[in-house]
């Protein structure tokens, strides 16, 4: 088994590499890239530096085959609607040409693709379903969008087993990280934890989906394995709860005073935090699942695996 | 005003540069680009044959500046699924290349691009309205979706003025055109008005959208003024008919006896022969329009045009 790891030195990239030689104890070749690597890494594992949308680099980093591509490099939803040109490069361009190189030098391999609930765009009250319509109001969301509808093309082709899996925001995000607009909802669990006062952006009553980092890595682990399945985009289970209720639980976790006051920030609230319920049936009968609580939540999420 | 054409020598292409000169009588530039063309053209219009897939080709195309695309060209869904490159090619790179060549040259032009309900992938038998889920099930249908999708994030931006059209098989297509799944939807005209027996693949209740060629147009027209819709995908109304429906249509109109023999060709009445009904109040709303009847669509069908 030869895996290679896209956005490897990211923060879900770090979650998976931790659990990937557990779950690969006999891989062959573990790859990782990214533009750069902050610090060092586990043993057996390689890494190679570099931008996915230079060509050269991409033919180079793809050249050795690879049984299981977990594609997870992007750049995030507000930097990309700040800054088109690198948007379209590296969340367009650099999975669109990752893919075709792939399909040519590893035909039928495992390719697992980090995809987000940016594609729906602006969602109603109904309950989501396998039947919802996507309608990416972002440019994030919509580059992810494509990128889905690429590989299910590939994967009902048999060209590359491919799969998308739809994550809502991770928690708990580092607090640097505040590409996101989605920052919010990972900022609540690092203020509350230190007992700092923390201004949301949104009102309390907001419902997001929530999952913790630990629960995306074991579903993106999951994922790799369940090449039996006819379906290519699967939308996992997530839990549905307000902003409100998730800082209590943080509150009540660590002991802590929850010194949150909470904004009205109406384009914030409409893109993450007016969720509706969600109906993961499909994809919990194929094994995937969600933090088990919202003890677990955030529990998993103040771990920091 | 400059207006280019792309697919300016395929079946929709020649229809709308026939109409192209009365609707813009003071165009400044027309210039119509296809991989060849097989016909003379009409006086002040310039023919740029070449490869939109050759970056150097579309540099060389873009250079002038146009504040109107109406990008037609493709390869038919049948071919796009024998020959993956070449739909990879010309379905998908050549728009999304030639949509950022464009971006940067003219921002704010006008792009009128030629999507097809093939988005859809199978639909059941509800009503489909604007908000019905698109699972391209062809490659042909994804490419086109995946099309959509950037135009409409670039819209929303306002890098360009985007609009796609959806249109379903056009008729007559000349009888030498059988790229296309959807080829007996044109054949069943021809083989009728000649008097010919005609072995129709679908069952004679298979229910199809149907628009003509000249309605097609003059959606194309009207979507190119239409810079003020907030909407960048539009389904036009079409006419929701039976093939039986049809043929009698067409044997009433001719004078002929409809010897067609119905088949059961399961695949192509899934994709083709089992369209539900079309709510197509939006488009309507916005003046687009359908054939008035089946009567002028076997006209217009017929004539050529």
């Amino acid at each position: 088994m030869r895996i290679l790891v896209t956005g490897a030195d990211g923060f879900l990239g770090r979650g998976l590499v931790a659990a990937l030689s557990k779950t690969y104890p006999d891989a062959q070749r573990i790859v990782l890239t990214d533009r750069a690597f902050a610090a060092g890494s586990p043993n057996r594992m390689e890494h190679v530096p570099g931008d996915l949308g230079d060509p050269d680099f991409l033919d180079q980093l793809i050249e050795p085959g690879f049984d299981l591509v977990f594609h997870l490099a992007s750049i995030p939803g507000g930097l990309a609607e700040r800054d088109q040109t690198l948007g379209h490069q590296v969340n367009l361009m650099a999975p669109l040409s990752l893919v075709e190189k792939l399909a040519k030098r590893q035909p039928g391999a495992r390719f697992v693709f980090a995809s987000s609930i940016a594609v729906y765009g602006h969602l109603g009250r109904e309950t989501v379903t396998d039947a919802t319509a996507c309608q990416p109001e972002l440019t994030y969301g919509a580059h992810k969008r494509m990128t889905e509808i690429l590989l299910a093309d590939l994967a009902r082709r048999g060209v590359l087993s491919a799969i998308s899996l739809r994550f809502p925001g991770l928690v708990a995000r580092p607090a640097t990280e505040s590409g996101h607009g989605s920052a919010f909802m990972s900022q609540i669990f690092h203020s509350i934890a230190a007992g700092e006062a923390y201004t949301c952006p949104v009102p309390a009553q907001s419902t997001c989906w929530w999952m913790s980092k630990r629960a995306a890595v074991d579903n993106l682990l999951h994922a790799a394995g369940a090449i039996e399945m006819a379906q290519s985009v699967i939308q996992p289970p997530v839990l549905h709860a307000s902003v409100a209720d998730v800082a209590n639980a943080v509150a009540r976790l660590t002991g802590q005073t929850a010194k949150v006051t909470f904004g009205t920030d109406a384009t914030l609230q409409r893109i993450f935090g007016a969720m509706p319920p969600l109906d993961a049936r499909t994809a919990i009968s194929f094994g995937f699942q969600a933090d088990v609580d919202l003890d677990a939540l955030v529990k998993a999420a103040l771990s920091g695996d």
